[in-house]
């Protein structure tokens, strides 16, 4: 949930003289994305996302995202598809803060994901990976391995509150995992959204109808994406991998892109790489987010829970591949 | 902003199987309402607001606060209608707490009216209290006079944190307001909103297309409900009074039922009122909000800022009467 922002009726009708869609008709702060402030915005004309980048996004970055959602969209994925401006600009400014209109998406983020949208987004995924081969830009990904421990440093003391012990736990994945990291050249490289949870797909029954919020996407291994949603799609409550949904997921995948065998090889090293990353940077958002904050932080123990998974894991078997 | 509840596609699936709305294509929770989970629904018929009761509102109050809208909506005022299942009920279960599903209203609410919309809304709620002339429920208003003492007990210290010795004169005008409020009789009296912030009403250019959010909905003097308004919508930021809008709203409302002698003699008494419930119960949220919570209360010192007005004003002249 996040709208930081209040954007006046006023403010809006001049903001929308910049572009060609009609007069406003709705306008409603939406609990989608954490990072941005997000509106439902509906014109005489359509239905169209309004964001407001509040944070983390960097500046220099937006033009990436705009250019990689134009890119998909224009082929036909269902991204959003950021809406230029009268002066053939999409990226604009509003209330001082970098703001952007996409096109509005149909459908509904699942929580408990079935097998079949599990099979679904693993086909959405490789469509994605397909679609951005010619994708002309490039971005570092700057929450890699590399970044990991040092998002560690000084929290041991949080995470063993959090289940004494963790934080030895924790330092032993990453000395195993940055270490073993495949080498660059070894795994086939593109662009890959990097946060494909289950908030940011949209299905219309089993049919994947959206994907959203590409604000970490980056140049990096393709089966370094898959590894985030094996993370994100197929846990259950209680840190159980549910066999059913992996297999659906990497099937549905390789339906459209086939995994080399140094991809399936590398999966599991990737997967146990893919929850420490978001261990590590729920637990930064757990340690330092102010207690009046208007988004409470989400518990790293869901994390904590898929380490004890993936450390027992022997092979892309125990994933359902 | 307010999302308390997050319903699975599932949950939602199963709810709609009890209405004919067709298939959901859209499902959003929205930042609309401080006291409820609101969510933008989007079915394959129409669109829709569906509502979960979370806490204030009083389960035996529900059917009264549906009578009301409907009531409202079938006579043609632009409130939200409720929608039946197919058992003829508006109001259901999900996830253990009442739900309500009402028709989506087009508009966007002003953050800083103008005059125009001052007027519109003025005209808008005159027309509400005949509309409702002949609804047959009733509700005691539980955030009276009576009540308003109450409020204050135990909280002079928080008060005097907000502006030293404010604690002092607010005992004042409570002592100066309960004593001279009008006696039972005195003042026409019918259903009143009792909460028509700018924020419950929506506007298509100066033109009012909705108003919403009954949830405080009462039978109280009618005289009171425009009392709440020139508080809500014709101050400034810093607690000035703005005489062009005050009149705006009241040459509005007179448009359409013109007040009666009593009801002028005593708009200030009741101004001066109204501002002392919305101060007292923000303080009320101001002090008992936990810190961590997801909603950040409003802070008192903007209804402390409108009671100095009110000290000072000797009629409603200098309200724009």
């Amino acid at each position: 949930m996040a709208v930081y922002t209040h954007i006046d009726e006023d403010e809006l009708r001049t903001f929308l003289e910049g572009y060609d869609l009609g007069e406003p008709v709705a306008f409603k702060g939406i609990a989608e994305g954490v990072e941005n402030s997000n509106y439902f915005l509906e014109t005489t004309k359509d239905r169209f996302i309004l964001t407001l980048f509040e944070k983390r996004a960097a500046p220099e970055d937006l033009p990436y995202f705009v250019g990689l959602m134009d890119h998909l969209a224009t082929k036909g994925f269902p991204a959003p598809l950021p809406i230029k401006g009268e002066d053939g600009q999409a990226l604009r400014k509003l209330k001082g803060k970098h703001a952007l209109i996409v096109s509005f998406l149909s459908g509904i983020s699942p929580r408990r994901p079935s097998p079949a949208q599990c099979r679904a987004i693993g086909e959405t995924m490789a469509r994605m990976h397909l679609a951005l081969e010619d994708f002309p830009l490039t971005r570092t990904n700057d929450l890699g391995p590399g970044d990991w421990p040092g998002l560690m440093t000084g929290r041991d003391a949080v995470a063993n509150t959090l289940q004494p012990g963790l934080a030895d736990l924790v330092h032993r994945d990453l000395a195993s995992v940055v270490e073993n990291w495949p080498a660059p050249g070894v795994l086939p490289r593109g662009t890959i959204h990097a946060d494909l949870f289950p908030d940011n797909a949209f299905f219309l029954g089993e049919t994947a109808s959206g994907v959203i919020d590409f604000y970490f996407a980056c140049t990096d291994a393709l089966a370094y994406d898959i590894a985030v949603n094996l993370n994100a799609w197929c846990f259950e409550p209680r840190g159980e991998f549910n066999h059913t949904k992996g297999h659906a997921l990497l099937s549905g995948y390789q339906s459209v892109r086939p995994l080399s065998v140094s991809e399936r090889d590398a999966l599991p090293l990737l997967a146990r790489g893919a929850a420490l990353r978001f261990f590590l940077t729920r637990l930064v958002d757990w340690s330092d987010t102010p207690e009046d904050a208007l988004v409470r932080p989400k518990n790293p123990m869901d994390y904590a829970e898929r380490l004890t998974f993936h450390r027992s894991a022997r092979g892309l078997g125990d994933y359902g591949g």
